[in-house]
């Protein structure tokens, strides 16, 4: 029988170990140091050990459906955002990373893990680390990791998912007397939707070194705000002492479980997800110039009409896409001056491109730096003047902003999750399972570049996300959790036929 | 000679002539009535009749281009906006409609015309109607109008050019002791750009009798701020008690001097613009609806990308222009949510239909009101899906906010304006004047639906308006307000030869 999580640090104190109640300050350590002693005393017969399990016991370790979403509804009363039916938890969330609903959300998170027996540690750029000890505490600890900010308009799924399955895999190992033979964890990355701080995934960024610390704390939030990381990590509480970095916080591993915001999934009635990595993608900014001109007085073939030539450039980075298998999309449209009777002069939008494929990214920004200044200038591409009127000539600039090559994941991580999801999906699981390449960048991506990663997905309704009517079902909820946790296991139980160091090398893909 | 303006106001008190000094609280009496005694007490031998006035002695008066110029700039100390050139006068207009710059652009106006022997009276839209009196003062007086409000991001010229023309009207007749056989004014129309009070020429469509003054009253400024004009006029004293209406303040003809806001002119090397009407336009709101999805996980057939679909309509729009010799543009583009990674499920757009004809602008609307849903749909409209993924169907709401149809302006004004250009421009003058029809609307529109009315164009510099570099040249300056003038008297001149009553009879076009 499952015990609470309050009984099982009672039978904790009983068997005489030592969890240190550790505060946020105490966290916030300059030095991360796991316990070099085994963190179970001693493994009386009603323990197990995750290497003595076979297939049957695995499947005992059951995730827990209603206190999974319990703890997901429940730690949605911080950041609760626009109500879209009359359900309670019919709302969506708007949790921007360190405004006071995240610290609010993180406290949570703190007390919940420490309770559960785990130590917490906070590092410099605010990821919190909760790490529960295993048998050997002298290696990194394998973990489950994910992010409990959100979009300004979000959902309950994106992020807190897989942060509250995490908790629940501590609860339900916890549940079971399961000793792992290394450490596992739950990390949680700080402003991975790059909504308030305008540079996604920056905090798992920083860890895997490929952003420096100095440029993440100097970043200032969005507009209207004036805050940087630095002021509202501090003001919150969590500014750790602990560097953030894959050296002083190396991991064995890195599993996220989340939606797959994308409509496959549903779209082909399977359950899980099998995640090999995540697509390629640029992002670039465009700015077209042409002349602000009256709408009245301006004939066809006197304009500079930066929108018209816009519109034909978004539609021509979608009939690229369209020919080279890839996709293009435009999120961001700002133009001047803006009056319904003037010709706008100037328009600046926003270019996101993406494939699995690297070299199809590269192929597809090589056509645009050459298309589009053609497109400016008045050249037909690909009949992009088809019955129009040949107009003044106008300018383009294309700036890339953001570069983010394809990311394959680890095979020993991948094959974990695929056993696992055949394993709990049972002899249809081949009817259930597909393996696909994340569209969305997450943490994963800078996981992955220091540790071995996989992630897993499952469905949600309509593939919609970041929009606060974004929707997992429950049982889909725990389906993946319950993927997440046997992926931990089995991967715990082969790390002894595989090298992770202590101080971890730089992981090279 | 050409006598000071102090200089003449003396010699109006020396020849025992009343001018009461109105002030603006005073001017806004109930009750507007030009003085039925003859405004000149007598006829010296040194003043003259426009009846009296040969085609040579037409050409003594002679508009003063350095005045003129001095008016333009001197104005435009209220309202300063945006630097372009080093030079003082190298800078744009922000000088919203019932602003502090407009009141003091206001008194300005309200003050000149009282020192030049007018009776000012204010409307309840704080439209100015300044009348200098005429021989015979039962009848209306012959108006010269336009607006001292701009564009937040205006120039000098559009609107100004007309009111200050007008201000060097009253000075040259002064100047010459010329007496018009019936009163001649000046008004400047409240709000014509609908910049702040977003409706534009809404003052002259109230007094025109289009726009219930109600309507006018509580139409509340742009936001981010709340007033409505009510307030505004109040606030800065210029809601007049006197009804805004063609029936409190009836006119004889209304003339108006603009600069072109087109390339027209310019490009053929044309100096005067006879306006023979404004052609018909009408403004849509565009909504389009699709789906919020993530840019990297939505494939595109799984997409309805609402930007995507809003570029194919606006290139669409274009195309229709093209083939059926209209206008068709849009100045107004927003989307939601607005993230780069997120694709658009939501944009309106705004779309400015115009021309010439009000069946072809009616065959514009309908081609609209037929393809734009097919288009949404995703049907192939003239190849609008050329290379395009098939995607989900998308919706399309589509919403007429304004019809202005046709306006032909009145052979008799016209034909002042027409002889005017000739005469001033001279044995050339046939390769210096272009008949043209106004691209924009003006309050000449609504002027006309209640009196005869034309327009003089001037040529701008690259046909650049609505935008601080807009330029006309100073001798194009001079050389409009020349033709506007000559065709004031022109149009007084031939007055008796047609019937204008004093109680105006709603005009018929």
């Amino acid at each position: 029988m499952a015990l609470s999580a309050s009984r099982f640090a009672s039978a904790l104190r009983i068997a005489g170990r030592r969890y240190p109640a550790l505060n946020v300050g105490a966290a916030c350590r300059s030095e991360f140091r796991y316990e070099q002693a085994r963190g179970f005393a001693s493994s009386p017969r009603w323990q197990i050990r995750t290497k003595e399990m076979n297939e049957d016991l695995l499947k005992d370790l059951k995730v827990n459906q209603g206190r999974l979403m319990e703890d997901i509804h429940y730690t949605c009363q911080w950041g609760t955002g626009e109500r879209w039916g009359d359900a309670p938890s019919e709302t969506g969330m708007s949790r921007l990373a360190l405004s006071d609903a995240d610290k609010a959300a993180r406290d949570w998170f703190v007390s919940t893990t420490e309770a559960l027996g785990c130590k917490v540690t906070v590092d410099a750029m605010g990821n919190i680390f909760a790490v529960r000890p295993g048998l050997r505490n002298d290696k990194p600890p394998t973990f489950v990791g994910s992010h409990l900010d959100t979009q300004p308009t979000g959902g309950r799924y994106d992020g807190i998912l897989g942060v509250t399955a995490g908790v629940e895999m501590l609860r339900v190992l916890a549940d079971n007397w399961t000793e792992t033979e290394y450490p596992v964890g739950v990390v949680n990355w700080t402003n991975e939707e790059g909504a308030r701080f305008p540079k996604s995934m920056i905090s798992s960024g920083v860890w895997a070194g490929d952003i420096p610390v100095e440029t993440a704390h100097s970043l200032r939030e969005v507009h209207p705000g004036t805050a940087t990381m630095a002021d509202e990590l501090k003001r919150i509480g969590y500014l750790g002492a602990t560097p953030a970095s894959y050296e002083s916080l190396p991991m064995a591993a890195h599993f996220e479980l989340h939606i797959e915001q994308g409509p496959l999934l549903e779209m082909s009635n399977k359950k899980i997800g099998v995640v090999t990595g995540v697509q390629a993608y640029k992002w670039f900014t465009i700015n077209v110039k042409g002349r602000d001109t009256h709408t009245g007085t301006t004939d066809l073939k006197s304009r500079a009409d930066a929108l018209l030539t816009a519109s034909k450039m978004i539609l021509h980075s979608h009939r690229l896409a369209t020919a080279n298998n890839a996709l293009a999309s435009t999120g961001i449209l700002n133009l001047k001056p803006g009056s319904t009777n003037t010709v706008p002069g100037s328009v600046t939008f926003s270019l996101d491109i993406r494939s699995p494929s690297d070299a199809t990214v590269a192929k597809m920004k090589e056509l645009i730096l050459q298309d589009f200044p053609k497109i400016a200038s008045g050249e037909d591409v690909l009949d992009s003047n088809l019955g129009c009127t040949a107009s003044l000539p106008l300018k383009v600039e294309i700036i890339e902003d953001f570069n983010s090559p394809a990311t394959k994941f680890r095979a020993d991580c991948i094959t974990s999750v695929r056993q696992s999801a055949h394993h709990i999906l049972g002899p249809n699981s081949h009817n259930l399972i597909m393996e696909m390449t994340s569209g969305a960048g997450h943490d994963s991506v800078y996981a992955s570049k220091r540790c071995p990663t996989s992630m897993i997905f499952v469905p949600c309704r309509e593939g919609v996300s970041h929009n606060p009517r974004e929707f997992c079902k429950e049982e889909d909820c725990a389906l993946g959790t319950q993927v997440l946790l046997q992926s931990v296991v089995r991967f715990d139980r082969m790390r002894d036929e595989r090298r992770v160091s202590w101080k971890q090398e730089p992981y090279t893909l």
